[in-house]
């Protein structure tokens, strides 16, 4: 699934879509996010952290995929998330512009602040798989491998921002901060990286201001 | 990926392959292992405490998959595997029977009691591909969700055995034990159930016994 010809790639039907769900949110002064990662790095727990401390100054809007359940969703409902879509893939392995453009005409988008889209847990899939995201954040938890950058690198490439998240667990593991960091920068040079626990909440405004900067610079660019 | 008509599966070319594996590994009395997880969940440090302890016990071939780069194989040649291979599948999200295929000629199958086959991390697409192996094992760490049977149930319901990783890091998060076994069951009535961890060993004995029993089971079978 992730080996895809490049001439194929650039005239699919994904990638169509793709380019018009970002033409759509240029024109809504949206900035959106493709949250992707193994399963169990915490994208939902980032989410839920999100929500209760952001929620009173982004309007937020927040998709939900899973290969099965609608667990996610749920848990950001209950974390205040006023406009969130789950997607059951039913199987498949990764979200597609599809499946996005096809949950998106129930979403007010003109109301939004930013549009969170979390994929399906997994490191390769997902990487081609454009959504007419502005950036891929990738997560990685301390308690993975910190080779995790090199033995998937597609997922880290494409990523603007890489969140190393559980650093209330570094120590009970192997994992080096400084090495999965070294690792990051040699698959991509330009990665931003941000060091947090959603347990703790160490680091977490560190997320919060790249977050509203991001929108501040996307609502400021000419549509 | 891992939505395969089931006529379609029947027919497909890697199910005549894996059917000729499987037979292969009968005519050989070997135990064939397929270790499925999310990145991160242990499947390489299993292995490594697997060889380290079992080494002088049992003849273990070992090939391990990935995306990109060959880490985990060298881990295991460091950790005493005689009979070590990787296959790097370049981008593709799971292995499949044809990969198995090309690489095992070069192992003497006679030789071997137990034959494990890592998977690439990845707890959706390799559900769908049969590697010829007598059982699949999933791994899970309680760094991660209880909630990943419910959410992955394919991998679940294919596996004869779950093997909780990280117990030590019980307690350093909302991980439960019991929900995650309620669950496993919920999805997959037959499966067996080991907690361990692979950096305290506790429980690893469990595992070693359960191992060295599927052993002599597949080699008292009738070819």
């Amino acid at each position: 699934m992730a080996k895809i010809d490049f001439k194929e790639k650039l005239t699919s039907e994904n990638d169509i879509l793709a380019a018009e769900l970002r033409k759509q949110f240029g024109e809504d002064d949206l900035f959106a996010l493709n949250l992707v990662s193994s399963p169990g790095s915490g994208k939902t727990s980032l989410l839920e952290r999100t929500l209760s401390e952001l929620g009173s100054q982004l309007e937020m809007g927040l998709i939900a995929g899973d290969v099965q359940t609608e667990n996610d969703a749920d848990r950001l409902i209950r974390a205040g998330g006023k406009m969130v879509r789950p997607i059951v893939t039913n199987g498949a392995c990764h979200l597609d512009a599809k499946m996005i453009t096809r949950v998106l005409s129930s979403f007010k988008l003109r109301a939004l602040d930013v549009l969170f889209i979390e994929n399906v847990g997994n490191l390769v899939c997902p990487s081609s798989f454009d959504l007419g995201e502005d950036m891929k954040v990738v997560l990685i938890s301390t308690t993975e491998g910190d080779d995790k950058p090199l033995k998937y690198p597609a997922m880290f490439r494409r990523s603007s921002l890489m969140i190393i998240n559980k650093i209330d667990l570094l120590g009970h593991s192997d994992f080096d901060l400084e090495r999965v960091k070294k690792h990051a920068r040699q698959i991509n040079g330009e990665i931003e990286i941000i060091e947090l626990s959603c347990r703790t909440k160490e680091g977490l405004d560190d997320w919060f201001s790249w977050l509203k900067e991001n929108v501040r610079h996307k609502q400021s660019m000419p549509a």
